[in-house]
């Protein structure tokens, strides 16, 4: 029996939940029988050896949130083989995840996150952790949301030389460049469409200055790459001063701007900025897609595109992580 | 240390030797020591149990090719971990490669494969002698050449649904289509241009009947989608009575024509056939590209990009399996 402990319940932790619940009999089938012997948020936890019902802590937490004991806490008292880390990111930081993250492997426990912020900090510090704890350390969610790069770069691609990663990284910039150029619209005004519709957050910052892809970038160059990078590596430039005028010039030649995260270990640079594309190229993809190109001595050039956010989609990447983790033979 | 036995040593069986020479110390990082105590053809053998020069072989190769004891006969006399049966391809008997597989098996060796016959013949009883026996089958390297998509869909997106594969998952039809586009050229003129390229073969009806095509869906249909598939299922028709009017019609509609193969589980059907698609719809590739778009419940659509041939590509395939069988921990 796995024993899941889910440590921040937002969009994405209720989403895994819902998937554990849900979808129990084609996953047991996959890694055998689990439960979920706690969910916590910044309030609080329900925590049950026994397994606790997660459709009433799904109810519990739409009412108001958890009581109880509180992350660090629980991370003490319980047993569990498997946290999954779903707080929200702080890449200055990598707070409050980080610490869980490095109680929970201490205590001998596999980790799962989708938080970046932990990773940019303290890829090295958690990685030499796990490794010397003998523990499993999933972070496909972290990047491209359900676009699995990361397990395709690292075991699909096994074998090959990771050359160069471009990628739209970050769902948000690319629904605003999309809007922009198909409706000739500026960047305010797609700006405070994308806020309307939950696309963009009130503060955009995070995304619309490239701070997200760059993140991302620096976790690939890392996990794949071998590039021992941290986050002031990325030379970082956002969308913001993009014009509707510069879309016209891009279009008169047949090509579009789209925010392009590129880590290239040849040439030793890690980039986020704006870039010029033909239209037909693989990267030019629209609305919150995300998508990588990744080049590769044996392998030649691999695309991947995917849903860049979304709470099944980032679940789906978590789940990947736990069948990885647990497949029986 | 891991044995190698190759049997087949084409293009294929070539460039998996190369690679396992020319990147021994990453590989060996990877998976421990290796050698190839056997490489065959269709002629002979070179066997050596501490292991083939490989250099000599393919010298050897190129000089004419083997002679000694053949395949049957190798498998029979030699110890060894894990078959790569690279031989060419026969979907209606599926052999030579079939008896290689079953008999390696037999003998309790893991199997890698980039040979599609034996699959579309007898998949579910190589999947159940491979099972009752403990060993391990790979066979990335029959669909989509090095475009990842069996490992995609049963690693990456582990514990999805995979409801829908829609592909472009032959080269030489995409080369052919994507040229008749763009150079408004007839359906013969350009297959006398691939065959000049190497890129069509002389007798081309097994590319561009859609038998290949269909053969590589009968794979991802048995493999990742639990269909229970047999070649005749699906209903298959090739390209070659596409005219330029055709393109013609579609481009003014900004759509374009490309061969797609379908494997639709929810819809319960298999179909090879030209399809029209919107020109910036990610399956409409240009070149000897490969792609493909998989429909899950939880991911929502993931699309991947790679070249559908090639002798390193193929063996980048091949690699990718044996990393994954023998992964150090």
């Amino acid at each position: 029996m796995i024993s899941i402990a889910i440590f921040g319940f937002g969009a994405v932790g209720q989403g895994v939940a819902e998937v554990l619940l849900r979808k129990r009999k084609q996953l047991e089938s996959l890694i055998g029988k689990y439960k979920v012997v706690a969910v916590t948020d910044s309030k609080g936890s329900v925590v049950d050896e026994n397994g606790v019902e997660l459709s009433k802590a799904i109810e519990k937490k739409k009412k108001g949130g958890f009581d109880g004991e509180k992350t660090l806490g629980v991370i003490e008292s319980l047993d569990f083989d498997v946290a999954i880390e779903v707080t929200p990111t702080d890449v200055n930081s990598g707070e409050p995840g980080l610490t869980h993250i490095l109680k929970s492997i201490e205590k001998g426990a596999d980790v799962i996150t989708s938080n970046k912020g932990p990773l940019v900090v303290a890829f090295k510090k958690i990685k030499k952790l796990a490794e010397k704890k003998g523990v499993k350390l999933g972070y496909e969610a972290t990047v491209g949301g359900v676009m699995p790069i990361i397990k395709l770069a690292k075991a699909d691609l096994a074998g090959n030389d990771i050359k160069v990663i471009k990628g739209v990284l970050n769902g948000t910039c690319n629904y605003i460049l999309t809007r922009m150029e198909k409706e000739k619209m500026t960047y305010s005004q797609v700006l405070s469409e994308a806020q309307e519709l939950k696309i963009a957050e009130a503060d955009p910052s995070y995304d619309v200055e490239g701070i997200d892809s760059a993140a991302k970038l620096v976790i690939l160059a890392n996990a794949v790459m071998d590039m021992d990078a941290i986050f002031d590596d990325v030379e970082v430039v956002g969308i913001t001063r993009i014009t509707p005028e510069a879309f016209e010039v891009a279009a008169n030649k047949n090509y579009t701007i789209r925010l392009i995260a590129e880590a290239n270990k040849e040439k030793g640079f890690l980039k986020v900025s704006p870039r010029l594309l033909p239209r037909n190229h693989p990267l030019a993809i629209e609305g919150t897609m995300n998508a990588a190109l990744i080049k590769t001595d044996l392998a030649g050039d691999i695309v991947v595109m995917g849903k860049g956010a979304g709470k099944y989609e980032t679940a789906s990447a978590i789940i990947s992580d736990l069948v990885e983790f647990y497949r029986k033979r």
